[in-house]
Parts: structure tokens; sequence; C-alpha cells
């Protein structure tokens, strides 16, 4: 039986880096112009940062910021949706989710060529910490962590917070994710920045290098850049720095390319899929995993009761 | 009630990274040796390397090598018990088990000051590659996750392998430890060390302090250094160079202390375990993991039927 590792399948990613403003129709308009970009250049699978559409509006917790929200399908996805069926790209679109009223969420929607919407991933993991309100505005998702089979391959989907939490990326990557993809929103407090802005940013790629590791995939986070000021008053904090420097990792966990911090734009990256099974022979940490003593994953905490 | 987060309690590790040469009586006392030196210097808490008293032999298969293991309590942990009754520190010691003819395990024992032997934890992931042919001598261990309540915190013992799994740093934070301990046998194979040695290193580091990020804790990995050439014919491979550059990681990630690839030596590191819950308040993972969706964790793969 000849090594399936030595037939290559490259493919190529689209990572669009982006600010947003408080105009969510140009933010549209944007993020479309930047998708037919990549597309032009080649990409086959195009990410765009979470909740593109909006200035990242959890920085404070106002009961107007829900009229930014839209159903599935809506205009964000029959955006996309056309653009696909034009070009035959994968995209996946971050948006901000309305399920029913009084019911949101934090939603990336698959959209492929011809075929349409291949489904959704709703976000598990939400935040809520200063200027970062999302708990305010989003449902945790009831979809559990999904892998969507395209026909690019199979293309994992986590959003921002997720990051994190290494069961997140190994509950998607057992599925048989070749690559998950984060659309992110994530930045610095200016005020903090000097003191623990390289230790923050370091901590979010290497974990997120290290899902790539322990799991033998590649990952692909696509981050907004640009400073957003609070959309109140100055009074309720310094505003977000949002800090850029998109990357793909490979299944070695390897930087293989990463967007500067504060620079737009559109990145096409070539990789190669069998890269996955190449590693996981070599680094062949799924076969040693124990199962039988993994159980207590599923509880809050093992000491304090 | 005051912040508990503000009372400093330091902690003083002592890390001995060491070479091994194939009299396993001189290791031992040059491990005995170096842990009254940091003892000496003001470590509290001791880690050796794995498999410190012996060559590491799982470069071959051979059954002579059955001979090293011993049991507990046995003349390394009889030693070690009587060091730390004198000089009361508490020492994280790695041996090869006997348990039972024809049964080992890959082990390391916590022993601390007057108390003695205050447990072991049997390696619960084990390796079986190109000249670490570990499934031949260890049984996988069935003691499960442990962190060890001791008088200077709770502390989590892992070794080498288990490094790769999160899971297995996930279980042992769970049940409250503060610092997690690696005791480690990993180093370049020389011939592939020029095209791979850099990323096999980085990934290795990174993985076990996205451990420390994504748990809130400490991490401390404690390995072998110097070259070590295969115990049989030069046929059988070209040795292991054991990469050294024993490290501390602190709750955000960040390289604390790093030893050099090469050097030998006692590094006594002060940290201070109030960080942990500094960090966790701030960066809260703890708190939104999803429990109600990680039971598929204890499934091998969730495509592949």
């Amino acid at each position: 039986m000849s090594p399936p590792l030595l037939l290559s399948r490259v493919l190529k990613l689209g990572l669009i880096q982006m600010s947003s403003t408080d105009d969510p129709d140009a933010n549209l308009d944007r993020a479309l112009a930047s998708t037919r970009e990549a597309a032009a250049r080649g990409a086959q699978v195009i990410c765009l940062p979470e909740l593109f559409r909006s200035r990242y509006f959890c920085q404070t917790e106002e009961h107007r910021f829900f009229e930014l929200a839209e159903p599935i399908p809506g205009p964000s996805t029959d955006a996309f949706t056309a653009l696909a069926a034009d070009t035959g790209v994968t995209v996946i679109v971050s948006l901000f989710e309305r399920r029913a009223a009084g019911l949101y969420h934090n939603t990336a929607v698959v959209i492929e060529g011809a075929a349409g919407c291949l489904g959704r991933y709703r976000k598990m993991h939400i935040p809520d910490d200063p200027r970062y309100f999302e708990k305010f505005y989003f449902t945790p998702g009831d979809l559990g962590f999904r892998a969507f089979p395209t026909a690019r391959g199979v293309l994992g989907v986590l959003i921002c917070w997720d990051q994190w939490y290494p069961e997140a990326a190994r509950l998607t990557a057992l599925q048989g994710a070749e690559v998950l993809f984060y659309p992110t929103a994530i930045g610095w407090h200016p005020e903090e920045k000097a003191q623990y802005g390289q230790a923050q940013h370091e901590a979010w790629e290497l974990s997120q290098r290290a899902h790539a590791v322990a799991n033998g995939c590649f990952v692909v986070a696509v981050n907004r850049t640009g400073f957003e000021p609070p959309p109140g008053a100055p009074a309720l904090g310094e505003g977000i720095e949002f800090w850029g420097q998109s990357f793909v990792a490979g299944p070695d966990g390897a930087i293989v390319d990463r967007a500067d911090a504060t620079e737009e734009g559109v990145r096409v990256v070539a990789i190669d899929l069998a890269r996955c099974e190449e590693i996981r022979t070599h680094w062949p940490f799924l076969r040693d995993r124990r199962i039988d003593a993994y159980g207590d994953i599923t509880r809050r905490h093992l000491g304090a009761p």
C-alpha cells in the first residue's frame, strides 16, 4: 500500500485581517471586496475575523446593539453565498446571529461555492471580562464542536475565546478536522499594553500553536486590527487596540505565516494538508491517548467540592 | 474579605539537570549530591530528570535492562527518604519501578521531609518511537493523574510523554495542582537535528507553556542532558542528544527560567504561588469550561468508526 502521506494536498488559505468602522454596510462591503481579492489571488478557503460587520460592541452592555444581529439566512450570509457561488471559494463568515427574540449567538457560517451554506458553529465558550462583555449578548452555543467536510478538506471552526480551551481543539480535531479556524477579535487594553502586552499576545499565540501540535493539524487565527474607542463615554474605558497578527501554524506548531499587528490586508498562504498525516505518524500522540482515564474532564473541579 | 491573591506564597524550586553514565550507583550518588546542593541553596521542592539512575536504556529493547528496575521502597527511595528527612526538602524522584515479576512502570515518587513517601505517580502515556521503545519496558500507569498535597503546596506530577497531552495537565490541575512537574528524558536524533531540531524543541516547550496558560499554574520540566550512544551496535542508531533546556513557566505561560542545552547543574528558582490565583482571576478560563459538552473526550475518534 503506497503511503498516502506522500500525496500532496495543497490548499490555499485566505486570511482577511481587517479593522471595522461604525458603518456595518461599509464593513460588509470591504469584507466582500477583500474576499474577492483573496479568491482572485487563488485562495480556496477564506476566513474573516470575528464579528467584522461592526465595531466590537461588547466593550459595553447596551441594548441598542442587539439591533446589529441578523438571522441566518440574512444579509451577510446572502452576500457571501452569492460571492461563493460566483467564485467557487469556501468562506468562513462570522456574524452576530439573531436566532429568536431574546436569543442571540456569536456564530460562524461555512459557505462553499455553489453548495452554499454547509452549516454553522455557535461559539461555545463565552468570555466576560472588562471590555469583553460577551455574556450579556451571546447565549453559549448549543450545537457542540463542529468540523465540516468540504470540497477542500475537513475544516474545523471555533471562535476567539475557544482558543484557550484544549478540549475545544481536541473535540474538533477528533472529528477529522485538518485545519482549525479561529475568527477572532482580541487586543490590548492600551493602558496595560506596556506591562502585559507581550505576555498576553505570546500566551494567545502559543496556546493555539499547542493545539496544532497536540492534534497534528493546522491552526488558522484571523484577528481584527485597529484601535476602537469605547462606544460610550470615555469614562467607560480606554478602548481596545486589536492586536492583529493573524497567523497560520503547521501541525508541528511552527508559524507558517504571520501578519503584523496594525496592517489590514489579505494574506494568501499555501499549505499542504498531507503534512497532517506525516506529522501524526512521526509524533503519534493520538495513538496513546488514555481515553480510559479522561472521564473526569467533564467535572468542574476535582479538589474543591 | 481581603483578597488572598495579595498574600505572597514564595516557593523555591530546585531543578537538577543532569546527564547519566552507565554506572547506576554513581548516577544516584551524583543525583543525591545535586539534591543536597539545591537544598543547601534554599530549594524547597526539588525535581530530578526521568530515569536519571541509568542511561536511557529504552533506545533498544533488551531484556537485561529489566535488571535496572527496583521496588518501592527500594534503594533510590531509601536514599532520598533519608536525604529528605535530613534536609526537610520535598523531592520528586523518577525511577524504573519493579512492581512484580513481568510488571514494570515508569514512576515518580514524591518524598517529603520527615513524612517520607507521600505517594507515587505512574506514567500514563507511554511512547514508542525509534530510540524511545518504552512500550517494551513500561506498563501504562493505573493510578490515574495525581496531584499531591504537600507542605509546600499542591504538586502535580507527570512524566515526559505526558507533556504532549492537554488532558493530563488538565486532570492534574483540576485536582488543585499549583505546579506541574515533568521529569523528562527527551532529545534529538543527531542525524535529524539540523533539519528538525529547532521545531521539535519549540513544540515541546510551547506545549507545556500552553498547559500553564490553560490551567493557570506553574509548569516545571526537568530534562536530561548529554549525548548517549545506543547501548548495542552502532547499526542500531546514532544515539540521542538529550536537549536539556529544563525550564520553569509561569501561569501566564512566560518562561521564568531556562537552562541551556548542554550544561549539567542545579538551578534554584523562586516562584510565587499566589500568581496562580492572580492569573486565574484575570484569565478566567476555568470559569467557562463547557463540561456539558466535553464527554466525547473519552472516545478514540469522532470521525472514523
